[in-house]
C-alpha cells in the first residue's frame, strides 16, 4: 500500500475502521464504526470522502445487510455522491457471489486493479516532464500515476492546490506525496491563474464525484474555476471519472455545507455568514480528456 | 473614522503607531515604531499593507528626514509597491509647505477627501442592488462606498474572498464590514467561479498596488484569476487605482514571500515546499473600469 489514503476504510471483524482524514496530517487515527448511524456520522463530519465513501458504503452494507436503505441514508448525508450506483453494483455482483463479504472483497480488488490501470493509461498521455496541477485528493491515485510515469521514463512534479476550506489538498494530497518523497509544491487556490500564465504547470488533473456521458462533472468546489482558467490558457485538463451516466448534471443537488466551516480556524470571533457549496459543476466544454475507471480515455 | 483600517498608522509625538493587522480580528493592537529599522521590520512582517504602507512611509520620512533613503529601504522590503512615487509626492508638496509634519498632515487629509470622493463616483456606476465580490482589503474604502451607495438609494451586499494565505479578506475586510454592520458573506477564493456562474455577484471591486496608463494592474495574488473569470462571465470588474504611470508592468518585480507562510497554520508537520508570489498582474483586457484617486472613471 502506497499511502493510508489508498485504503482509508477497512473492515476488521464486525467493525469498520475509518481513517479520520480530518486529523491528517497531524495524526493517523481510525474511528470504529459498528452500525449505520455511526457510519452516517463519520460521513456527515467528512471524516472520509471520495474513495473512502465508496469503501464505507460497501462495508456498511455488510453490517446492515440492507443495501437500498443504506444507499438512501448515505445519499441524505452527502447528496452529491451517487450511492445508488454503488448499491446497483453490489446487487449485480451478488448474483455471482452470494456471500456479501466475499463479494465486497472482490469488488474492492477489482477497483484497485482498475485504478492502477487507469493511472498507467493517463501516464501515457501526459507530457514527458509533467508539471501537474491538482485539487482535493485522489486517494493514492497520484502515487500510482507517479509510479506509472516513472516506468515509462517520464518525470513529474505536482502543484497541489490547498483546497479551502477543508484543505484536502494540503492535508491529504500534499501529505501523501510528501510521505512518498514525490516532488510536490503546495499552492493556494488563488495562485492557479498565475501558474498557468507563466507555464509553470503543463496539465491539470482532477477527480469527479459525479459525471455524465456528455462529460460534465461534479467535483470539489474550485474545480470549475481551474477548468475554466486552464481552458483559456490552453492547458489540458484531465478528469478521472467513474460511472458516466445519462443524467442532467444540473439536476443533481449540490451539497451546501455548514457556513461555520469556512470560519473554522477563527473560533468565536464572528457570527459566521458565509457561503459554502462543497462542489461545483464543470461543463464538458472546459475539459480536455476523461479517463474512466476501465482505463478508457476520451479526449477532445 | 469608520474603521481602524481607514487609518491603520498614526503618529504620536516622535513615535509611529502601526495597527498590527496580523493580530486582527482577534485583537486591535498597535506596534510602536521609532526609527527606520523598526519601520522596515513591520513592513517585512506585513503588519501593515496597502494604505497603511503609504502612511508608514510618510511618517517614517518625518522620523528619518531622509526621503530618498527611506524610499529605497522600503522598496527593498516590499518591492512591488511604488514608494518612489510617494517620495516624489513629498518633494512636490514640500515646495509649498516646508514643515514636513504639516506637509504630511496635508497630504493625508487630501488623501482622505479623495478616497471618499472616489467612493461616491464608483457608487454611481454600480448596479442598484449591488452584489459585490471583493478581494484582500481596501482600508475602509468599501465602508465609504457603502455609505455613498446608501446616499443615492442603492443597496449593497459584499462577498468577501478570504484571500489566502494571509486571509486579509477574512481578517480585515470581513471584520471591518462586520463591525460596521454592513451585509457581508465570506467565501473561499475557489468559490468565485460558481458565484459568477450563478449570478450571485453582479460586480467585482479590487484595489491595485501598481497600475500603468494602459490599465494593467498589480494586486494581491488571486486578483488576476478573479478578473479573468469575471471577463468570461461578463461581470464588470472595477479597480481602484492610484498613480497610473508609463511603465511596463511586466518589468516590476513580483514579491516572492517566504514559502513557510503558505503552511502557516500547519506547524512543523511538513518541510515547507510551496510557491507564494504575493501579487499577480492583471492585464487591462480583463478590466472593465478604472477609478483613480482623483475620482476619474475610465470604462471600456
Amino acid at each position: 500500500m502506497l499511502s493510508p489514503l489508498c485504503y482509508p476504510v477497512r473492515m476488521e471483524g464486525n467493525s469498520i475502521l475509518v481513517l479520520d482524514e480530518t486529523k491528517l496530517p497531524f495524526a493517523e487515527t481510525y474511528i470504529e464504526v459498528k452500525n449505520l448511524e455511526e457510519a452516517l456520522k463519520v460521513l456527515r463530519e467528512m471524516k472520509t470522502r471520495a474513495f473512502g465513501q465508496v469503501l464505507l458504503f460497501f462495508y456498511t452494507c455488510i453490517l446492515t445487510r440492507e443495501i437500498d436503505k443504506t444507499a438512501r441514508a448515505f445519499k441524505r448525508a452527502r447528496p452529491t455522491f451517487d450511492f445508488f450506483r454503488l448499491a446497483e453494483m453490489i446487487k449485480e455482483v451478488s448474483q455471482q457471489i452470494p456471500n456479501i463479504k466475499e463479494m465486497v472483497k472482490t469488488i474492492i480488488t477489482v477497483f484497485e486493479q482498475k485504478r492502477k490501470k487507469r493511472a498507467q493509461k493517463l501516464a501515457q498521455i501526459l507530457p514527458h516532464e509533467a508539471s501537474i496541477l491538482t485539487i482535493c485528493n485522489l486517494n493514492g491515485e497520484l502515487l500510482y500515476l507517479y509510479e506509472a510515469l516513472a516506468q515509462i521514463g517520464k518525470t513529474a512534479v505536482f502543484y497541489v492546490s490547498e483546497t479551502r476550506p477543508y484543505l484536502q489538498g494540503t492535508r491529504l494530497t500534499f501529505w501523501e506525496l510528501d510521505q512518498a518523497s514525490i516532488p510536490a509544491k503546495l499552492i493556494c487556490d488563488n495562485q492557479a491563474a498565475i501558474l498557468m500564465q507563466q507555464r509553470v504547470v503543463n496539465c491539470v488533473i482532477a477527480g469527479s464525484d459525479r459525471s455524465n456521458k456528455k462529460g460534465d462533472i461534479i467535483n470539489k468546489i474550485g474545480t470549475y474555476s481551474l477548468a475554466r482558467l486552464a481552458y483559456y490558457f490552453h492547458i489540458p485538463f484531465y478528469v478521472l471519472v467513474q460511472y458516466p451516466k445519462e443524467i442532467e448534471i444540473e439536476t443533481i443537488q449540490i451539497e451546501e455545507r455548514p457556513q461555520e466551516e469556512v470560519f473554522m480556524w477563527l473560533g468565536e470571533v464572528f457570527h459566521p455568514t458565509a457561503i459554502y457549496p462543497a462542489f461545483d459543476i464543470t461543463p464538458s466544454a472546459f475539459i480536455s480528456g476523461w479517463i474512466d475507471i476501465s482505463g478508457k480515455i476520451r479526449c477532445v
